[in-house]
């Protein structure tokens, strides 16, 4: 089955302790149509300005992405600049230009309409929502959001929440959305919000899913040595996450925790080079690969 | 088999954000002992004061630990007093009385010697190591540490390093030792400076187990709505992985993996309540009953 993915795409400018570089293909759909495509077909939906690098487009036709949905506008790329602490686990914003995102409207072409899988990347709820007003019947819609979004658009966002099957967002947005302290607490409650389901991610931690009748789920990262460049990773599980469902077109409990456990996998690939760089190289073989060691460290 | 428990034996006093109390029984030794108690057979060796309330001494009588090795020594006992702030994640000590715990040297009771599987409680390294040079071939030696140790008894701690089979210590702590940041490469070098296994203990993130030939293993807490006193968690998370170990005589390391799942359900049920509360009501099937739900939370 066919994966639908909105978000943003970026150029993105980014420093760690031990690099910098420019121009890099970022943006949440970005990588989660890229996460996605290793699992089956998908549909982008997204904008860029007349300085998007062919190259960059590139990719994602050599991933055999469907860019009907991709809209070229008149003016600059939307770009981010951010830089790492040593640890790589804190990130700082440096700038953020919105340049053509910032009138960016979803439109999605007709042949998408019917796309049973969706993943609302992370951009504006209110986006989000205009999405899921286009499409039609689908089968499961999964939401990824930011505290951006949650301390800016709350209401939107809470609007959102009754209308797709299952948000993604971190522990400490986990947290913010609900004011609890307690990280457990936090993902049973929003689980009474309107999603059936709630991914908390946990970086280097790994993965908590929670079901509204009590299903719980709790996964570790895959562990790595050498952390590159997180840019993208919670966007890459999205990604994975949605196109193992739609691959397996089996939405029970149990394939959603294997569908968790492959986003965790093509996660921890983007995170061993910069941007899409792993991805780009990356195989199917090798996430199962990876899928049979880290087997062994979860059983 | 039976295991021997060396440790602190300590009179608490906690304060959390909604509660405060007194004379709670505390101590590496007290909280690893009773956990090991559920599995089998407990060999104490510790020192308490003429103070020393008799209903804390009748605890461990009720869960059949062996007390030859309790030593009663003229004066009070070893007491401490600590702060939980709000997110229970943070503690403060609020002060320390070591009383007659400073000059506590364990002797093993005859009768102790030949206990093969041995946990060496947090306390200084070169008791910890005085220990070793007590027992008679034991099938497995665990240690666990803090970060006073490391930074004030690092030569000790470095030498007991080679005298045992598996270190115990929490993510921060496991850094500090080898003084790498990404906690991956931390647990992967400990294990190349003697021991054959580390356990990296995270709290509310779970345990990552590493092995020297490359052996991992990964798991998450169990989750829990509400903390009431993370006091002795991770005593009760070593003293149940060496019941374990010691009840099933296996220390493959498929069976460690199971140890240390049956830590961290003790460890569990520790912070349910003040002190060591929960685990004076807790019974082996209440164990095996979450075990069984943990099952359904990890695969």
């Amino acid at each position: 089955m066919p994966v639908l993915v909105v978000g943003s795409i970026a150029l993105d400018h980014i420093k760690t302790p031990t690099a910098e570089h420019h121009q890099l293909l970022g943006g949440s759909a970005s990588y989660a149509a890229v996460a996605a495509s290793f699992f089956g077909p998908v549909n982008l939906v997204g904008v860029v300005g007349d300085d998007f690098p062919p190259q960059h487009k590139q990719l994602f036709a050599d991933r055999k992405i469907d860019l009907t949905g991709l809209e070229v506008a008149a003016g600059q790329t939307f770009c981010w600049s951010g830089e790492y602490e040593m640890n790589m686990n804190n990130r700082k914003t440096l700038s953020v230009a919105l340049n053509v995102f910032e009138k960016f409207q979803p439109k999605l072409p007709e042949s998408y309409r019917e796309t049973p899988y969706v993943l609302l990347g992370n951009i504006a709820p209110s986006l989000q929502r205009s999405v899921c007003k286009q499409v039609r019947k689908p089968k499961f819609v999964v939401a990824d959001t930011m505290d951006l979004w949650i301390s800016m658009a709350r209401a939107d966002l809470l609007e959102l929440l009754k209308e797709i099957d299952m948000l993604i967002l971190n522990d400490s947005e986990a947290k913010q959305l609900v004011e609890e302290d307690n990280l457990i607490r936090a993902g049973r409650k929003i689980a009474t919000l309107g999603p059936r389901y709630v991914a908390v991610k946990k970086g280097e931690h790994g993965c908590l899913l929670f079901g509204r009748d009590g299903e719980f789920f709790s996964t570790g990262a895959f562990p790595l040595e050498h952390i590159h460049d997180p840019t993208g990773a919670g966007d890459c599980f999205a990604g994975g996450f949605i196109g193992h469902l739609a691959r397996t077109d089996d939405i029970s409990f149990a394939n959603l925790k294997e569908a968790v456990i492959q986003g965790t996998l093509v996660a921890s690939f983007c995170c061993e080079e910069f941007s899409l760089r792993r991805l780009e190289k990356l195989s199917a073989g090798e996430i199962n690969e990876r899928r049979t060691t880290f087997g062994s460290y979860i059983v």
